[in-house]
């Protein structure tokens, strides 16, 4: 498959989502330019990203919403279930765990780990909180999908590396630092921090 | 001033944060490998971004921390006081008004809308919530800099318009669209919800 871009990818989440609107209240079919207008691009744009991945929609017709909806799940590879390892048992790892979409997309936390003494051996939705010591052990006994990245900054890309290391192909990283990976692992950050800073810098700097 | 990217933005944030560790350790000056470690990045890239703003540090003596640190919180736009509007009182409103950060960059929360008749007139952290139907009055007689997005998806581009209309220069969208906006304008996005997506179609996709 071609390479597809982060912006494109992007657009596909943004697309299912207001199918999945569009499905709740009904409705049959779904013009390239009422897409277009929930990805904030052209209806040209959204028959391009669909494109990627075979043959949509009917001239004059546009697309079936159920149809569309089915493929797009596909897409992005929702549907499945995928383990993940949760490297830190703190706040925002607790958030997440209560967050639906998490485990609506099939994200599936089936280890949890963190390096203070207190806080390993503690059980934690049922999973008892192991020491990041025995990462390598556990992981190559039982392989995850995904990597939940919640630890201090200065441990991230130590920590980063070893489960590159031990064939973790996707990371998704609360730590503030950018992280750098082998080709072929995805990182995507969710840092409020960063957001912010990013605005002030825009009303500082006009 | 050159326009500066959003990449150059994201490791000035980064280095503080690093900046900030190295000044409570109490160390007194940083090379600028030790700074490139930390931004994902190499000491020329470091110098590079540092240059925009100035001219920073000794060769063979590397940054001042105390230094860098005051100029780097000026660069981004830190220290000074922002007044913001919330758009959405709900769940991850309330969050945010406890997330410590965002008091510490200076985001003032001072005003808060809703829609719901329900939630209108209720008091919120001291402030009373109020019918986002008063949008225009209110904000053009006390002006804001920043308005965070809490809305449903599907009322996110008109209250952008909106916003846009009444001079507000920078959006924090937490909805899950892809906002347009006119030049001049600052949109950042936190969607955890696309970012497991992106995941998710990377791990499908390989």
């Amino acid at each position: 498959m071609r390479k597809i871009a982060d912006s494109t990818v992007r657009r596909l989440s943004l697309y299912l989502r207001f199918l999945e609107e569009f499905a709740e209240q009904g409705m049959a079919t779904i013009s390239s330019e009422e897409l277009a207008s929930r990805g904030g691009t052209t209806s040209a744009q959204v028959r391009k990203d669909l494109s990627f991945f075979g043959s949509f929609g009917k001239r004059g017709l546009g697309y079936s919403v159920p149809e569309l909806l089915v493929r797009l799940r596909e897409i992005l590879g929702l549907g499945r279930s995928y383990r993940v390892a949760m490297i830190g048992a703190g706040k925002i790892g607790g958030a997440l765990a209560q967050y639906r979409g998490f485990r609506q997309r099939g994200f599936e936390t089936v280890l949890i780990y963190d390096r203070d003494p207190r806080i390993i051996g503690t059980q934690w939705n049922g999973l008892r909180v192991r020491d990041v010591a025995s990462l390598e052990e556990d992981l190559r006994r039982e392989p995850v999908d995904i990597a939940v990245l919640v630890t201090p900054a200065e441990v991230a890309q130590s920590v980063t590396d070893r489960l590159a290391h031990l064939g973790v192909k996707a990371i998704l990283n609360f730590a503030p630092v950018q992280l750098t990976v082998p080709e072929g692992v995805v990182v995507k950050n969710m840092n409020l921090a960063l957001e912010l800073e990013a605005l002030s810098f825009a009303l500082t700097n006009r």
